[in-house]
């Protein structure tokens, strides 16, 4: 079939808005109408070429959702008019991964995954011209129509609207799974988030429905306020504003420092900031953020020494299949709120400004919506 | 009263065996006969003058093992006969850190401990004429009769043999501790221990009554390949005598990363390797060694966010007072063994030979009995 899609010819160029041809699901995969799909940071990593694993031509994307509208042979758990979302980290349940109970990282079809291709070695897309384009995350959302893996697709309710839940796709989920699933936070904890974006805000949404008592929002733009309020801030600390050293200022703030920490900015430095202004004795600290290529955190042993914890989250620690359903329920129950974070609605055909709004930092999300 | 003692007059100085002044306990506190004390590498620490805390003239010592003799007013879980090993972590169980489930790291005598100075301000060691000398660790063990609050002892059953379990006090608890508290390690788990010193051994024990499956240990010098398999390692590597790196050696040998691994170097670059040879998913790293000043661990944050978890323990996440006495059970029982690592027993005049055996590298543990 042909398919409407968004292209990345190659680094740092604008994606390419044209048609593509899609092959029919094989062995385990399904075909899915995409009806939503977000625009993440992940995405313009690589769009941008300042990931090192990127590879060309593409078609990105991984915060979609939609609707099964073929399976190939051997699909036993989704059918045609299933609606789901696709899922970049799998749930095969049968690895030694989905096995064992601490990690969600599934590595059932991570080496192809990597290599842009379906588990049998293979694209699906190509041009029309007949050359190969490669898959993304396994998932490749910015494309009307796209195969995935059964495993890699989470099956949702009906009523749930997708251009709100594609984002548990991948930043509702990140954040909220990094405060339930990861860091496993008590009620009534301290806390404090390093980062008002669109994992940030999520994060503190997840810290309140967790019962924390104290959410410290770190960010040095002030206009993130209003937002990170809403959803469960209660106090903000601007590290521009702060006289003398951010740690101590926290600790202080926190009555010995945060039970949890939370990085979502990428910056290793403030990674250390984060881990440092966890409490001794007991507080952990998450790393959610993404660094360059080569950056590398440090600390003084000590700081662990005297009981706190570095640790790391990816896909909040959700488990898709299992745990995606969960949070569209929560979407849907009221639990969580997603609509004041989708700030964008566009056309595939406007999808690069979705970058743009992403650059300018007008945006929380861009949703494309088909 | 008069004691005799090993007094640290001044950074870098052996000790100087001699008669001090002590004044009887005061509210909430013991006079404790000690029995048997260990040297360990942080007396050395402290004596050499590599620790910046350090204050003189002082008694250093706190791997002890003793009998209460006198007890202060207000004492009410101790009594004279009563047979207890000190503790430099204390387990007042009022604090906030001793309520919080997740730590051992009791702050009620902190700052007045690391003062050298009994809690209410004082110290109860004086020269013959007449001169303070200062508290270590709040325990002085180095002395044949010394001052402690209650808190700082764990009431510890009546046979156990002084020589041995005053061992308990410090080391084996480390790294028994390491396993069983902080890492708490499951059955069937894959485990790397660098560094076969004395807290070594004591990981490798602990990690065999956790029912572990793989335990290598990674040491430079083979000789110590003969007591840690008596203690239950199961592969030795020398990583002098790998080709390539370290760390994927170690990820090949233990199936894919070991599910725990341990730093007893107190090198950051060790700590480093320890945590990258962790598993990916799930993978915990316990850093145990105590680094120089000012040192600092790194690493990629991605080794993080694929699962694996960076940690610290101090006393092996034991509290003193409800742990040690387990822990002397388990020896007294079998399940545990201290007697092959006691190598040498000296006379308090003998103690610097302890310190030359230590530097030599030819003891495991030197014992001082009065």
């Amino acid at each position: 079939m042909k398919t409407r899609a968004a292209l990345a010819i190659e680094a740092g160029k604008p994606l390419e808005v044209t048609e593509v041809n899609l092959d029919g699901p094989r062995q385990g995969e399904v075909l899915v109408e995409i009806m939503a799909t977000g625009i993440c940071h992940t995405d313009e990593f690589t769009r941008s070429g300042a990931d090192p694993e990127g590879i060309f031509p593409a078609i990105l994307g991984h915060e979609g959702a939609g609707i099964v509208r073929e399976v190939g042979p051997g699909v036993t758990s989704l059918k045609p008019g299933d609606h789901v979302i696709p899922l970049y980290t799998p749930e095969c349940r049968e690895c030694e991964y989905c096995l064992h109970p601490k990690t969600n990282l599934c590595q059932s079809i991570r080496t192809t995954q990597g290599q842009g291709l379906m588990p049998d070695g293979t694209s699906r897309f190509t041009t029309l011209d007949g050359d190969p384009i490669f898959h993304y995350m396994g998932t490749s959302t910015f494309s009307n129509f796209t195969i995935m893996p059964e495993i890699a697709a989470a099956k949702i309710r009906e009523d749930a609207p997708f251009d709100k839940v594609c984002y548990i796709g991948c930043g509702v989920t990140t954040g909220i799974g990094a405060v339930i699933n990861t860091a496993k936070v008590e009620i009534g904890s301290r806390a404090i988030v390093f980062g008002l974006g669109g994992i940030g805000l999520n994060v503190i949404q997840g810290l309140r429905l967790a019962g924390a008592d104290q959410i410290v929002g770190v960010d040095l733009n002030p206009s993130k306020v209003e937002m990170a309020t809403r959803f469960g801030m209660t106090d903000f600390v601007n590290p521009a504003e702060v006289e003398g050293d951010l740690v101590p200022y926290l600790v202080n703030l926190t009555k010995g420092g945060a039970d949890y920490t939370f990085d979502a900015t990428g910056n290793v430095q403030v990674m250390r900031d984060a881990l440092e202004s966890a409490h001794k004795g007991w507080g952990e600290s998450i790393i959610i953020g993404v660094a360059p290529a080569g950056a590398e955190i440090s600390t003084r042993p000590f700081q662990l020494v005297t009981g706190r914890s570095w640790r790391g989250t990816a896909f909040g620690g959700a488990r898709g299949r299992t745990d995606v359903p969960k949070i569209v329920d929560w979407y849907m129950d009221g639990k969580i709120e997603i609509d004041p974070m989708i700030t964008h609605k566009l056309s595939l055909d406007e999808i690069n400004r979705g970058f743009d709004l992403m650059h300018e930092g007008k945006s929380i999300r861009a949703v494309v919506e088909y």
